[in-house]
């Protein structure tokens, strides 16, 4: 029985070791599972919103802040109201909304209170369809995780 | 004397729970100077070998891991050695590297060993010149603050 506990403490202490290394080693570590839960469901809420046409409930996956930041393709952007204002500009309808699909989530954490998920959006209308990636970076507030800055790209076209 | 130094305690006081609140609210704080600097240098550093057509040197300032990613037109790409590969194929000579300027940087704080750069790129060919902005997420590691993630985009053709 002793040697069993012996080897029990070891293994134990080998794990914390290994878990204490593995701190230093991997930086963009996996993210527990309830703050990487809580993450996909801002994304999941927001895909809804957009689905049903409601921009506002959209915005509400953005920190309520003159700092948050938009990139793309037309440079930064830079404040809540700003970006919300080019969101009904780009799209100004259902029409022109279409039906976004997120997918390929990845959610890497960068601390306590912060992360970033990597991942690709799909827009289908009846006109065209548009895809390309993005890349979410993430802050808990005492009122939850917010986008504290997107940087959104789409994908280069196809020749032909 | 008494009530001077009541009133200094005060003020004391009340900085400190500013400071302390501030931490909650300021979410995507300023960074500390010696970090913005340190994250600027690999920057500066990137832009010099870019420029004198030292690839290798200039992927110093990626995390040298697996799980690097570098996010654009083309998808994701993930991978120290991948993400070399591209730039590689992408940028075969000197003239297709061209001359590459770094703009408008922005570092935010997302913790004690992460932060993120926002900022504009721009690179003058014989032929073209290209520009647009980047995202790029930095951690702290043992041998300093490296990229653990690009996204990078290119500013949309203006019409004409």
């Amino acid at each position: 029985m002793k040697l069993r506990l012996l080897i029990g403490m070891t293994a134990g202490l080998v794990t914390l070791l290994a878990g204490s290394a593995s701190l230093h080693t991997e930086a963009a570590a996996a993210i527990d599972d309830s703050n990487a839960n809580a993450i996909t469901a801002v994304l999941t809420q927001q895909q809804d919103a957009w689905n049903r046409g409601d921009i506002d409930e959209f915005m509400k996956g953005y920190w309520n802040s003159p700092e948050l930041t938009f990139a793309g393709s037309s440079g930064i952007t830079k404040g809540w109201q700003p970006v919300l204002e080019r969101y009904r500009k780009t799209y100004p309808d259902r029409k022109a909304m279409g039906h976004l699909d997120f997918s390929q989530l990845e959610v890497r954490s960068l601390g306590q209170d912060s992360a970033f998920v990597l991942g690709r959006w799909h827009l289908q209308r009846e006109a065209d369809e548009l895809g390309g990636v993005f890349t979410l970076v993430f802050q808990r507030f005492p009122e939850g995780w917010k986008i504290v800055h997107d940087h959104t790209s789409a994908d280069a076209k196809k020749p032909g």
